[in-house]
C-alpha cells in the first residue's frame, strides 16, 4: 500500500470562532457589507481602511473556511488522505485574558469534534489562550493532550505579546516538551507596511504575502535561537510554516553573524551554544509549502528529507478563475510539482515528504 | 593556467569619502571619541544613541577601510587575484542634490585611481549622486563608462529616495542598459528595529545583520520585479548582494502570490509579464556571499552556475580574535567551503563561480 498523503498546513475557522468574529465590530471581524452579498473577513488593521471600497476590504469568507465537509471535498479532489487542521490566524491573539481561556476550550473542542466526524482523516493542532498567560496556556496544553485528535499546538509569532523569546514562554516550552507536542509556528503580523514603499498599493497583496509572512516567521524563530530557547529545551519541536519562512537560506549567514558578534562573545554567549545546523536537524520540522524545487531542496538540505512535510495552506490561495470549482488548485499543484521534481528518482523519499514523515512525527494513527 | 579568483563583493571608503565623513557631526560620520583612541564609524541613526558608551557606537574604522594596500594584502592572504571594489554603504545617499554631483566625481575618480595603482588586480563599481536626480545620475554613468577600471555602479535600495521601483529611475536603467553596466545592489537601511522585539539589544548586531540586510535587498528587488522594471528593461543586469538576500528561496512563493493576486489580475498585470525564473536567469547575477552550501546550491538553481560570483564582504566580518592578523578570515573560509562543497566533483564549474563568471560577465581584462 502506498504511503498516505498528509497535509500538515491547512486551516479552519471553527464555527465557534466564526460566531465570535461575527459578533465583533473591530479587527478581526467578519461582516457582510450592504454593497456586497458575500461575507468578508478582515483580520489586519490595514485591511480595514474606510476609504477602501467595502468589496476590497479583507477577503471573501465562504463555507470553505468553516464547513469541514468542504475540507474533505478539497482533500478528495487533491488526493489528500489525511489533514492536520489548525485554526487560521489570528487565532485568539486579540482576546483579553478574561476571554481567552474559555474561548480556547470552546474552539479546541469544536475542532476536535470536526475531526471526530471523519475518523482517521483529520487530526489537529490546538490553539492556546496566549493573552491569559503562561499558566492558562500550560493548563490548555495538558487538556489538549487528552483530546483524541490533537497532535500539537499552533502559535503565532507574537506569543503572549512579547514574542517567542519572551522568558515567560519558558514554562510553556517545558510543558510542550513533556507532552511531546510540537508547535506549528505560523505568521500573521507581517512587516510594518512602510518597508514596501510608497507604491505598495499597486501590487495588491503580493509584498506582504510573499515576503512579509515568511520573513515574520524567520525573525521569530531566529529570536528563539539567539535567545537560547533550543539550548534550554532540547526536546522542543517546531514545525515552521512555509518551509521556515526563509530560515534554510539564511541559516549560514545567521550562524556567521553570531560567530562574528563581539557583543555576544563578550557576554560569553558563543560558548556552549548549539549551532544553527544542529537545531535545524533536531528541533525544526519544515512544511513543504514553498512553491519551488529550489525551496524544497534547500529545506531538505537544511533540516533533512525526514523532517519535511507536505502542506497546502488551504483554503488560502484558491484559483483566481472560480467558474470551474472542480479544477485542481494551482497553488497545490505547484507544491506537488516541486516535491516531485526534487524526489523524481526516489519514490520512497518523496513518499516520506508527502505523508510518511507526518505519520511518524505527528503520530497520526487513530488509537 | 587556473582561472583567477575574483572577489566581486569587497568594499572601500576612498580617502575623499573618509575626509567627508570626518567633517560631519551627524550620521553618517567618523569620530574619535575622547575615551577611545580608535576612530569609529557611525552609519545608522540607531548606532548614534548618546546613552550608548562611545566605544560601543558604530564600529572601529581602521586603514583596512581606506588604505588600498591593506586590500591587496588581504587579497594575497586569501588567494584572491582580482577584486571589484565598491564604495561601502551609505554611499552618497545622505548628500543633498547640490553636494552629490561633485562628490560622486571626486569619489569615483578616487576609486579609479586606487585601481590604477595595481593594474589588473582591481576594478570597481562607481557610485551615483542619487539625491541629485536622474539627469545627474545619467551623466555620471556616462562618465564612469569612460573611466578605465569602472565596470558598473553600486546602488542602495533607496534609489533616489523612493526606492528602485520609482518611475524616475527609468532613464537611469535605460542608460545602464545602453552602457552595458550592471548594478551591484547592496543593502544599508535594514528593517525598522521594532520587528526585532523588546530584547533585540541582547543579541548584538545579529538580527539586523543576518536578517535585516538580506531582507532589505529582497524587498527592493521584488518591488522592481512587480513594478515591471524587467519587463521594460530586458537588458538591465543586477548583481545582488548576499546571493539575492533571500530571493532564490522566496522566488517560488513570490511567483505564486503574483499568479493568485486578484488585484493584479484585474489590472491586467498578469498578462505579458516575465515570470520570476526568467528574470533570475537573464537579468540577475548573485554573489556567493551566503555562508552555506544550502545557500550556494539554491542560488545556483535559481540563477544558474554561470551567474554566481565569489565575494568576501571585506573589510566587514573580520575575525573576532585579532591578535593574529595573519590568520585566514573565518567569514571568507566559510564562503570558500560552501562553494567547494557544492562543486566538489566539478572543478570547472567551481572555477567559474570563483572567478570565471566574473571575468566574463564584468569584462575584467585590462584594455
Amino acid at each position: 500500500m502506498a504511503t498516505p498523503i498528509v497535509d500538515v498546513h491547512t486551516h479552519v475557522y471553527p464555527p465557534k470562532y466564526v460566531e465570535l468574529l461575527k459578533s465583533r465590530s473591530e479587527v478581526p471581524y467578519i461582516r457582510t457589507f450592504d454593497s456586497d452579498l458575500t461575507a468578508r473577513l478582515i483580520i489586519l488593521p490595514r485591511e480595514d481602511d474606510p476609504s477602501t471600497p467595502s468589496t476590497a476590504r479583507g477577503r471573501p469568507i465562504g463555507p470553505e473556511y468553516f464547513d469541514i465537509a468542504k475540507k474533505i471535498a478539497f482533500m478528495d479532489q487533491h488526493g489528500i488522505d489525511i489533514s492536520v487542521i489548525s485554526q487560521a490566524n489570528p487565532w485568539l491573539d486579540f482576546l483579553s485574558a478574561s476571554e481567552a481561556t474559555d474561548a480556547a476550550v470552546e474552539v479546541n473542542d469544536d475542532i476536535n469534534n470536526m475531526c471526530e466526524k471523519y475518523p482517521g482523516r483529520l487530526f489537529a493542532f490546538g490553539t492556546l489562550p496566549v493573552k491569559a498567560g503562561a499558566e492558562a496556556c500550560v493548563r490548555e496544553i495538558k487538556r489538549l493532550k487528552g483530546l483524541k485528535w490533537m497532535r500539537g499546538v499552533v502559535l503565532g509569532t507574537g506569543g503572549m505579546g512579547q514574542g517567542l523569546d519572551d522568558p515567560k514562554m519558558e514554562c510553556v516550552y517545558t510543558t510542550l516538551e513533556e507532552a511531546e507536542l510540537p508547535v506549528f509556528l505560523h505568521p500573521h503580523y507581517g512587516l510594518p507596511s512602510e518597508v514596501y514603499g510608497p507604491r505598495a498599493g499597486e501590487y495588491g497583496h503580493v509584498l506582504p504575502l510573499s515576503l512579509g509572512f515568511p520573513i515574520e516567521t524567520t525573525i521569530a524563530v531566529t529570536r528563539m535561537i539567539v535567545s537560547g530557547v533550543f539550548d534550554r529545551h532540547l526536546a522542543l519541536t517546531l514545525l515552521l510554516a512555509h518551509s521556515g519562512g526563509t530560515l534554510p537560506f539564511l541559516a549560514g549567514r545567521l550562524e556567521s553573524c553570531i560567530l562574528h558578534d563581539a557583543h555576544l562573545k563578550k557576554l560569553g554567549k558563543l560558548e556552549k551554544r548549539r549551532d544553527i545546523w544542529d537545531i535545524l536537524k533536531k528541533n525544526i520540522l519544515l512544511d513543504a509549502v514553498v512553491y519551488s524545487g529550489v525551496g524544497v531542496r534547500a529545506a531538505v538540505e537544511a533540516s533533512g528529507e525526514d523532517r519535511l512535510l507536505f502542506g497546502t495552506d488551504h483554503p488560502f490561495f484558491p484559483p483566481l478563475e472560480d467558474e470551474d470549482t472542480h479544477q485542481e488548485w494551482l497553488s497545490v499543484a505547484t507544491n506537488y510539482a516541486a516535491i516531485n521534481k526534487v524526489f523524481e528518482g526516489d519514490k520512497e523519499k518523496g513518499g516520506a515528504v508527502l505523508g510518511g514523515n507526518a505519520l511518524r512525527l505527528l503520530k497520526l494513527q487513530a488509537e
